[in-house]
């Protein structure tokens, strides 16, 4: 079998243990909220990752691109919200899997869209099931949850497009500072949804599906608020330098690195060379904004043993400089030519995004390659 | 012939006229100063595109992965520099391309890799060439021109590693404020090479290959200087915001732009919402630090036309948010639903890695699709 030493680099790696501990709480949490876990797919694109998340089940699961909904539709996960606002040339590829057997439910938040699929619903004898968008931080899109639009967008879906429910993300809880600023993200996130449930019931429209979730909100919420059906989360399958600083994980959970190479130093700066550039690790900076900044990556060693005090300082396209965090000298060619690292990233989303596959790794074994669903 | 309007978005769009003009422009430029020009092929990993830059030759050219050293040899341009210090685990992909007729460079600046690369040599009857990477304004590797390590490196490459010259990159150019300052940098990256080239020499390594280059110092330098034999440069095939930023072309230049649709609005906040998120445009900000800050990109109609003001303010995954650069309200519904918009990005080169392919434009006609050669 191969050892993670005999990878070309920059690779993928992902330890197998940590994703499976990553998904077992994510498990335990939703039983414990008591809500449906529908975890979002677009972290890791990866259909074994998502067979592990949905027990072999065909859903409940959550997609970012019409592509992710057609690769995991093919692969046997049906039941999926395509969650970012329709753009309706997009519904053709919406509804070609939809009449191969899946249902993929797709979301909006204005009444254009809503004529949109509801004109392309009945040209093309269609059923497609929608949410609204509700927009509880201000973070992107969505209506106001106390929004009276949201009456006239439901009002705007005829023929065979079908009012399911709503839909938000606490997209500014990935600002938190503290545990309690989560906590009130988590909280409002619920609220505004328990309150765009009232006023769309009290206008005859009943939400079967009432749907929130971040990783932050979904690991840190007290308690099942209100109406909520269930809970979507994605990067917490990884977890990742960002959401360590959130202090929703520990650095050790942290399933994915980029393994890189040592290609020179220099030595007056005390700076170490690698082969993991800005297109391995991507230009993430999320940590920037956090109390602890990580620059482009925290360096463990081989074993993924974090090395205190080092981080990627800077990356060009190809080059990554790792050097002490204080600037202070030390031995770098104590990191001999070729010495493999393991970076942690900021974000694991664009980072997993830079690669084709995962090396899947137990120990310093790779055990499978598994292939992700990249691009649109 | 498919129109850019009916393309699923978000797709990566290039401007032949453009792309034409630019690679004319860098054919005169090195002419004038009389200099080999090795276009750097990283930007756009893409065979059509370098066999226009080299007018259909077998090189050279200058690649920053194996993976791009494997995929132009095998479509027949050959003479290549891999310019990332080499890490010696992949002088096997290396070796197997030159035995298959290729004559791929590699560059080291270290004693331990010229070591590792003669014992390669001498243990697989290889020959790989070699240059010295010179580092000439402190942005990453490289050896200082005037240390005389180079000679210890030089005179460690035995067997079949055999030592062709010098190469440097001015990496620093990029973070010029004025022309002023680019010209220096053209002039010290240039004077760098010089002055290792002499070290070398009374030490009797005479420099076969004396390459210099960065995009802006390739643009602004007045002439070529003292010993420098080649020009390498990637970004000025596509020009990007940066480039634009540092007065090095104009915003009218830039061929590379993503097309996105328009999929909502919040009209309180005057913001368009886009399915082009920051997996499209890259987490690339190279703009932030420039006298003009770009966001996440200037906003284009579908024909390429600038609409003066609006700016991608911020980027999810698979959002982009459009407003005004002061924050000003507009009719933000006259994009409607479905409106195609491009998006011109801070940096060509990680934006374009977010893609398999180029769709190819005249005007409004898709007329190629070009692939990309991504990874490692």
């Amino acid at each position: 079998m191969t050892q993670i030493n005999e990878l070309d680099t920059p690779s993928l790696i992902l330890d197998k243990p940590k994703l499976e501990k990553n998904i077992a709480f994510a498990q335990a949490r939703a039983r414990e909220l008591g809500v449906v876990w529908r975890p979002h797919l677009k972290t890791h694109k990866c259909i074994e990752i998502a067979r592990m998340q949905l027990d072999g089940a065909c859903g409940p699961a959550t997609v970012s691109t019409v592509r992710e909904a057609e690769y995991f539709a093919a692969a046997g996960i049906t039941d999926l919200i395509y969650a970012v606002g329709i753009a309706p040339h997009k519904l053709a590829r919406i509804d070609a899997l939809n009449r191969a057997g899946a249902d993929v439910k797709i979301i909006l938040d204005n009444v254009p869209a809503a004529q949109a699929v509801s004109r392309f619903c009945r040209e093309n004898q269609s059923k497609i099931g929608v949410l609204i968008e509700i927009d509880c931080d201000g973070h992107r899109s969505g209506l106001k949850p106390n929004d009276p639009a949201m009456v006239e967008v439901a009002s705007s879906l005829t023929d065979g497009a079908r009012f399911l429910g709503v839909l938000t993300h606490a997209g500014e809880s990935y600002n938190a500072r503290t545990t309690q600023e989560i906590e009130a993200a988590a909280a409002s996130e619920s609220q505004a949804l328990t309150d765009a449930c009232a006023l769309l019931s009290e206008a005859g429209f009943a939400c079967s599906i009432v749907s929130v979730g971040s990783t932050p909100t979904f690991v840190r919420t007290r308690k099942r608020f209100g109406s909520v059906t269930e809970y979507r989360s994605g990067v917490g399958a990884f977890y990742d330098l960002v959401m360590a600083g959130l202090g929703v994980c520990k650095v050790e959970d942290i399933a994915l690195s980029v393994l890189v190479s040592v290609i020179g130093w220099q030595e007056d700066k005390s700076w170490i060379i690698t082969d993991g550039g800005f297109l391995a690790m991507s230009r993430d900076r999320g940590t920037a904004s956090q109390s602890v900044d990580c620059g482009y990556g925290l360096v463990c060693d081989v074993e993924g043993n974090l090395i205190e005090d080092l981080w990627v300082k800077q990356c060009n396209q190809e080059h990554g400089v790792i050097c002490r965090r204080d600037g202070a000298p030390f031995d770098v060619k104590a990191y001999a030519l070729d010495t493999k690292l393991r970076i942690l990233p900021n974000h694991a989303c664009p980072t997993a995004a830079a690669f084709e596959a995962y090396n899947v790794v137990q120990g310093q074994t790779v055990t499978a390659v598994w292939q992700r669903c990249n691009r649109w």
